[in-house]
């Protein structure tokens, strides 16, 4: 498969550039093509704002939406952006990989979704009707593709456990894998995510490639997170709620995946 | 009293740039003393890396934590970072003011937490015992200051309700108000959010102002969500998950919250 792994850490020396030397050493041995986008190593630009779209008359106002769907409907896009897309066209699997920094993806991935998932490309696309609502949380761009995410984290796993603290990692990664990856078409797979990171030891070190290669090499048949389809009839449209019959009495990001 | 405003918009015609005018004018008008920190007008650096720690040898490897850490305590942060820090010690209440991309804050945003949230400033403070781990979740540089967020988003109330499809708005915004600023110290105030923005015609807009002039008017005496202090018997420590008595078998966000 062509794999495109998007990596955002300033420290090539790093646990974070160890794994992903491992992942991309371990993909390429198993058969795969792999791209990289190396955001800090790119100097990639964090700040979504009118030099994104080439053709914006610097002086007249800018319109978030409907500049960024002029710029991906005429091809004006920046250069940059433009080049992204057409690593993401080419890839079957997208690996984001990233510290966790205060609890979610630090600025410089962040800008690169808010860039890259220009309007017209990852939203604002589909019919909007009684029984749909744009091609979206389940359908889109990338409907097809598979994504996963490999994270570091310096607190422990019980931190990030049902009851720790910091809330679940499942539900502090929500708003990446439901809200920027499953929304535009991705099937999400678990993420792979290591704990305690300040203090690896090198056996901790071989524990944490030896599981991430296992996840690796189950890449194209792992079950994805089974998050519900938006217009597959278990929500209503346009108010965009769970039907009441399911997991009636329920809030919160649970509710959102279907039980097992 | 001070307040600090930390704006992330490219566009000061935008819907943002004239709540972010309303909300300058009618603090000034009721008293308070107004900073603004204009990301985007400000040029900000959004991307952590060698540069913020301006002490350290480039050819040496980034510690992401020690680097930080030893930048701090030895004055040499990048001086537009220390420039943050000198108005967050005056400022009394900090708002972010932000359009919700991607279910969280914009990238440059996301970049003046990261940058300015330093080491020995906002996170690595405090003893860490079998009773107390260190000076966070209700404790930290910020504590006896206040928080608040203002952000605006493009889909309806419902999509954020508590059985909507994006995720309950108090849960997207979790990472932020309770990783992010609870987390530090501050006692965050409920979010002041506008929904359907991209559709705001002036009657709407007339009581959207409405509404945020009251939050405003109540900034020094609204109630603050009332999230869990970590050292204060809550939580097993140091597993940092929360008492088995406490809400039992229940799980996710909602149960750092005290219950009304």
């Amino acid at each position: 498969m062509n794999v495109l792994l998007v990596y955002a850490h300033p420290e090539p020396r790093s646990l974070n550039g160890v794994l992903r030397d491992f992942a991309i050493s371990h993909l390429r041995d198993t058969g795969h093509v792999v791209e990289v986008s190396d955001l800090y190593a790119m100097g990639w630009k964090a700040g979504l704002d009118g030099a994104d779209f080439t053709a914006h008359d610097g002086a007249a106002r800018l319109d978030m939406v409907g500049d960024s769907l002029r710029a991906y409907q005429g091809g004006t896009l920046s250069a940059d952006v433009l080049a992204e897309h057409e690593k993401l066209r080419r890839a079957d699997v997208l690996i984001l990989q990233f510290p966790l920094w205060w609890f979610s993806m630090p600025a410089m991935l962040k800008g690169w979704i808010d860039r890259v998932w220009a309007c017209g490309f990852a939203y604002g696309v589909g019919e909007h009707s009684d029984t749909h609502w744009g091609d979206r949380y389940g359908e889109g761009v990338f409907s097809g593709k598979r994504a996963m995410l490999i994270v570091t984290a310096g607190g422990w796993d019980s931190h990030y456990g049902p009851r720790g603290i910091n809330g679940p990692i499942e539900d502090i990664l929500f708003p990446i894998q439901h809200g920027m990856l499953y929304y535009p078409g991705f099937e999400v797979l678990p993420p792979f995510v290591a704990y305690r990171t300040g203090r690896m030891d090198a056996s901790r070190l071989a524990h944490t490639t030896a599981m991430l290669g296992e996840r690796l090499d189950a890449l194209a048949i792992a079950a994805p997170i089974p998050f519900r389809r938006q217009n597959a009839g278990d929500y209503s449209i346009p108010a965009l709620t769970l039907r009441e019959d399911l997991m009636p009495e329920q809030g919160g990001f649970g509710i959102h995946r279907q039980k097992a």
